[in-house]
């Protein structure tokens, strides 16, 4: 039997004891992000599904998990027999989890949920959704917590300094922009309560979440004083003095709801509802004004400074040389011994450790041999994990975390010779990479305006794929960090200004369920480009730095400019990775990026 | 003396004696839309600006007028001398002028404006702009009525039947899509105040409206009677008859506001909020339910059907037949003759009513010589007006309204030898026209997605255009007809999904200040296209019918799909049009269209 089905069991029960007809279950952690520590994995335990994106909705006859089409076959392997439906996002007619509560609950049903789980924006959206229907919810109901046996504990990782030279602005500089900000604005205090927010701007890294160097924390940022919830054995005794120089105050991580719901009246603070629980938020008094918008932080730390720029050029080299020798490595191994996908995702490891400042990877690589090329976020586990070669495709897509910045880099090669379909997909999907990374566009372009740029190639050949084309990128924080976003969607990160300094994933792909996938990904920064009557225009550089392997390439599908920009690229990479190389691998990757 | 002055002191008078502030004036008429009679042209009165875009703020110290990039040449111009400042719409530093009013507005002052001119979406985004100030509204102010001297009287004209052979779906199908979709919505009444609804739904067209073929009345649509609104002895007799048979009742135009008033509580109506006045809005009672979004017809209308299709195919060739005759004539009679542009505008209106089904042009003709080109939307005047040639280049911007369909089309050409930045200019900009006629985009996909394809190889020159690329045409309607529309903005129209059977412009431009401006503007229909596993596939037919003038093309630009579309082009026009020239005009056009 499905574990699943047990777990499913307790908590029905334990709905009926408390007469709670639905039972929601968002799958995230009281920060709302996508990078949760094993704590909170209540999806995973519950249902046995890892991808990094789901709601689950149960009643006593029904239990669905909501999830988007990168986990589509994933989920319907890993959910077999345990009872619990795939619902498929934005695929009719799979209704959303909020119309399948409109259409399935029965008048003066309750529906419940654990609101330190739930975003404002969220809850709004439900009880905008069933206000005409007479429904009860209860947003303060933890049902897993009695259920969960042996729940990993909260993460005690201790928060260290991340060095000026590193981030390239004190966290005095950074408090003083922020605060005028709030000055100008008129407010008196910001919620942090994205952690990513919080490490940006005092300047601290942690280890609480894998993938991710964030400290488990909320903050509250006042005209005089910072305070910070964490638990204070988690701040080492060098740190606690400098914060205490700077007033940033230490309180346990859960005393956030006590200092919230003493906030003064006429006090205005600024909370973003997207990243906010309910709990917090009706912690807060009704007479305190609430500001919604985006965290200040959040604007600023996505748009990188000189010494950030600086930094990243030089992670780009040594997380390009890692790739590259672990490339060589796999081609001149495979015909000798077999790798199997985790084994090579292990090696791959390996190599970014040896770099310079490379504290491990920044999201489980996806090391995907044919048909597992084709599940977008793929990664090898015991059931599935596979020898790879001698001939077919390999997609790897990686990155690495360095104290002086965040990749992330996806890579496909050919062992043998690829067939024409092959070719002309890669190609397809490339010139998507090309055309977004040649673009240039006037200040003020949006991300959702860009989009089409990567999908354009693979739309006239009645090809597409089902995700965004590019998410921004956090710098040594999270992979995936906004708000900015290229996606053909208008709602929320897509519909972003594109600042310079502003880094994003261009990442367009081609995926044929039960053969292969394709994609090229690399990480492009909005940069200034020209100014003139017509506008001031901006244009990316591509930042990310390995060869593509001109063996998948259909050479007449691609035009001058683009072939000019292949070999330009490729002559680039030569460049600038061949000093890091061997003798053996230099002369490997000088047949690698021969000009087509 | 500019004569604004006089009629700004009367209008200041009488706001001082009503103790008024700020007075707004939109330049609309009750129904909001762009299309409005003489009775309704307040800001042309008072301002001389002539443009069909504007919103007046007046205080006893400043008069400003807001209007968008398309006017900003023409209304620097007209308000010369007016003392009446050109507010730059999305120009920075000039604020919107709800901005303006938070900025400028002190505590306690009173803004007032026609309720009947003022949408319920603009009051709104009013009210949340000055929320936090005190501020007092007076929404039924009107004070043009007794300073305006001999103002036009209401609009008179008769209405008449648009027979089935037009329309393709009689009323009582209409009637009956449209309950039925009330009937599944749970909606009562609809209101509709867009005088092109109520022609579309009851197949009738008037002439209350210079070049659209308008009845200004309002409707009330319920599930056993419609109610339309206005003068009875516009309705002549037969289609009184006929309304009768179907349940169409006629009550005159300004009852609308008791029968709005006596709507029964729990009751629910339909209207939408960006074309109801202020005025309408507050007469309904409190206790009735108002439902807020697009009006039906509006969402059907923007459909055709089959009928509408192939009229509207039939349409474009007399269309391009027409304007075919004219550039011959032009390119005959300017070596002998000299024609201005506004006799040049009249003749090219002779040609458009010689064919059959055409009453007359679907908006003022753009009839541009070299630096008045450049003018986005410039029209000839008797200060403006100038000889066409001998050498120098045209841009004629033009559209007829047929019993069968509505047209708008723009091409450039050169009389003598164009320079080389004329020609890259030109090409660049029709590489846009061609790259949006050529997309093949997934079901789902909105206007705003689309838009950068006709921007793209302007910008990668460090070029743009200030408007948008596409608006929507209607059938016999007006020129500019939503909901849809391809522009960079994914605010309202741009976030419309493209479905097929929709009416779009194509009209990407390239203006020099002083020198000239491009554009090449094709209508370009929504058309099904191919269904597989990565999506249900549409495209765009271009339905124009006219040559491109290859003198003004720089082929090294074009690329061989580009070449290839534009050799197709010409040639389908050539065997469409040339059966309906005479045998010079035919032989002309045979040179006109040989391939490049």
């Amino acid at each position: 039997m499905h574990p699943a089905r047990k777990k499913l069991a307790l908590l029905r029960a334990a709905m009926k004891q408390k007469g709670i007809d639905v039972y929601i279950i968002p799958g995230t952690d009281p920060h709302l992000g996508e990078y949760i520590p094993e704590h909170w994995r209540i999806v995973q335990w519950l249902t046995g599904f890892t991808g990094s994106a789901a709601t689950i909705v149960i009643t006593s006859s029904f239990a669905g998990l909501w999830t988007d089409s990168r986990y589509f076959s994933q989920a319907e392997q890993q959910l077999e027999g345990s009872g619990v439906r795939l619902m498929k996002i934005s695929v009719p007619p799979y209704p959303s989890f909020t119309d399948w509560l409109v259409m399935k609950m029965r008048k003066d049903s309750l529906i419940a949920f654990d609101g330190r789980l739930f975003s404002v924006s969220m809850f709004r959206r439900l009880k905008e959704k069933l206000k005409s229907q007479k429904i009860v919810i209860n947003t303060d109901v933890d049902l897993i917590g009695d259920i969960w046996e042996n729940r990993p504990p909260m993460p005690d990782s201790v928060a260290f300094e991340h060095a000026i030279g590193f981030s390239g602005e004190d966290r005095l500089q950074k408090l003083a922009r922020v605060r005028e900000e709030m000055q100008r604005t008129g407010t008196d205090r910001c919620l942090l309560a994205s952690p990513d927010d919080i490490m940006w701007l005092l300047n601290i890294r942690a280890n609480d979440i894998a993938y991710s160097p964030l400290l488990m924390s909320f903050a509250i940022v006042g005209m005089d004083q910072v305070i910070l919830f964490t638990e204070e054995s988690k701040i080492p005794f060098r740190l606690a003095t400098e914060f205490d120089k700077t007033g940033i105050v230490v309180l346990a991580y859960d005393e956030i709801l006590s200092v919230l719901s003493s906030l003064p009246a006429r006090s205005s603070i600024l909370i973003d509802p997207s990243n906010t629980s309910t709990t917090l938020y009706y912690s807060i008094p009704e007479r305190t004004v609430i500001i919604e918008g985006r965290t200040i932080p959040s604007v600023f730390k996505a748009v990188r400074n000189q010494t950030e720029r600086k930094n990243l050029e030089e992670v780009m080299l040594r997380d390009g040389a890692a790739l590259s020798k672990f490339l060589y490595w796999l081609e001149n191994t495979i015909p000798v011994n077999s790798i199997s996908e985790g084994r090579a995702s292990e090696k791959l490891l390996e190599f970014r450790l040896q770099q310079t400042n490379c504290t491990g990877e920044s999201f489980p690589t996806i090391m995907a041999w044919n048909e597992h090329s084709a599940l977008p976020h793929y990664t090898p586990d015991q059931r599935t994990d596979t020898l790879i070669g001698p001939e077919g495709v390999l997609l790897v897509d990686s990155g690495g975390q360095y104290l002086d910045g965040t990749t992330d880099i996806t890579r496909c090669i050919a062992l043998g010779k690829p067939t024409l379909q092959q070719k002309k997909d890669f190609t397809l999907a490339l010139k998507g990479t090309i055309a977004l990374a040649t673009i240039r566009f006037p200040y003020g372009t949006k991300g959702y305006q860009l989009d089409i740029l990567a999908r354009r190639a693979l739309w006239q050949n009645g090809l597409n794929y089902g995700h965004g084309t590019g998410h921004g990128v956090g710098s040594f924080l999270n992979v995936h960090e906004g708000p900015q976003s290229i996606s053909p969607s208008a709602d929320g990160s897509g519909n972003v200004v594109l600042e310079p300094g502003m880094l994003l994933s261009d990442e367009p792909a081609i995926y044929r369920v039960g053969e292969y996938g394709f994609r090229t990904e690399n990480l492009i920064l909005v940069s200034e480009d020209l100014e003139n009557t017509y506008g001031h225009f901006l244009n990316f550089l591509t930042m990310s730095l390995c060869y593509i392997d001109t063996l998948l390439i259909e050479k007449e599908l691609l035009d001058r400019e683009e072939l000019n920009w292949l070999n330009n690229y490729q002559e680039r990479v030569y460049t600038h990775i061949s000093p890091l190389l061997d003798e053996n691998e230099k002369l490997w990757l000088r047949k690698k990026t021969l000009a087509l």
